[in-house]
């Protein structure tokens, strides 16, 4: 049984606060159940972005929202225009993460600011994931998530951008199917779905940034597993690492200077 | 709380097996922790598009696997050759699903055969959840998922393919964030989440295909409700319908024609 609840009571997330003392308040709460709330060995502690930005103090001013996106650009993956004139651009962040706005965010932000990404997701999620072990004794994981669109399917889902104490992948290679086959090509990236999960307890546009997941402690290990950014394909391995129109709009031009 | 849970005994899957009789009498027993585990009002039950296919009988004899991907394949979107030769392709199948093998599955089959996907899983799904509705009286939804890789993340994760009687996506639009802003793009694939959230109880290549997911009624509604068919981005509007490589290489030839 797997068991998936945000926190209640999560204050506004101030730079500078220590996120490991608002999770240790936010958990001393009985849950709605009645339950004890407490944290226990094998929890993963799933925190959104935006919080752990907030307490990095990575808010910016930003009277435009885009010129924040050009400077965390890394590389335009593709762009297009609409008939209105508004222009979606999907682009590669510090982080190597592909998204529709270098992963700022002007939503759930005081007015006039825009939230850029933590400069190291992975380094954050192990200071928390160490912060709430040697508080709690709980050996605890830890997920920081951002909402991504996809290619080729609409809307959005969590994934893990950031990951301390816990193994991103569940390795199943080298181990066979029922009929004894070895299933070669499947690499669960459970911490993605982890992200997923939690999504679904966050309700509608509330403050609970933060959820817990009990029930896969298998999954929680030492604080040096490799992070979220081992999740990030390499451009060169990436069959789409540039939208259709820009690849096509290079070879065009290619094509016509070869021919020229 | 959400909780998640994979049923046990549940066996071998043959054509011609009615899923509502396999996943009711699953469901009479009761749970590991004692608890009853009933269908009830606001469950979805979430089933792995293998024992769907299985059930429907669309098992075929192949002993080229490459055979059946090239007859389930609509769309090449990109391939590559591996130094070793080794040629990976990525396919729209005939549900509009872009996927690494067009859904041909060949784990946990039978020696000698591969699976295709259903032929239509929203009307499965929709008939699993009539089906169960009208045997236990409980209003639940299903969704049945496929594992899929992602363009730009390495690894899998399980997706929505079919969905019968559960909104595939929460809308947030015209609804507004903590300072009273409009939370315009934001369209949570709610679909895709609960698919993600129950490959973390299915177990490492085991034979648990039906997972329970509670906590989530709100979600579930009337049986018209748009499937999973829904998710799918039109081509038309989707940056990343072809791959970089063979984008480029239709451009280079254009250029090349329009130059001579």
């Amino acid at each position: 049984m797997l068991q998936i609840w945000a926190l209640d009571g999560i204050r506004e997330i101030t730079p500078g606060d220590d996120l490991v003392r608002v999770i240790l308040d936010a958990t001393t709460e009985p849950l709605r159940d009645g339950a004890d709330g407490s944290l226990r060995d094998g929890d993963i502690v799933v925190v959104t972005s935006k919080i752990v930005s907030k307490a990095e103090g990575r808010i910016i001013h930003a009277s435009d929202r885009e010129d924040a996106i050009t400077r965390e650009t890394v590389r335009l993956v593709a762009s297009r225009t609409s008939p209105t004139g508004h222009v979606t651009r999907i682009v590669e962040n510090p982080l190597g993460i592909v998204s529709a706005a270098a992963g700022v965010d002007a939503s759930n932000t005081p007015e006039g600011t825009v939230l850029l990404l933590p400069v190291d997701p992975d380094a954050s999620a192990r200071a928390l994931a160490t912060g709430l072990r040697a508080a709690t004794g709980a050996h605890v994981g830890v997920i920081v998530t951002d909402t991504l669109g996809r290619a080729w399917r609409e809307g959005q889902t969590d994934h893990a951008i950031g990951a301390g104490g816990i193994h991103v992948f569940e390795d199943l290679r080298g181990t066979t199917d029922a009929e004894g086959r070895p299933l070669v090509v499947t690499l669960p990236c459970v911490a993605d779905e982890i992200a997923a999960a939690t999504d679904l307890v966050k309700g509608k546009a509330a403050r609970r940034p933060v959820a817990i997941v009990r029930g896969r402690g298998d999954l929680v290990g030492d604080l040096d597993l490799p992070g979220a950014r081992s999740i990030v394909r390499d451009p060169v391995r990436d069959m789409f690492r540039q939208g259709a129109d820009e690849a096509y709009a290079e070879g065009f031009a290619a094509g016509r200077a070869a021919a020229g």
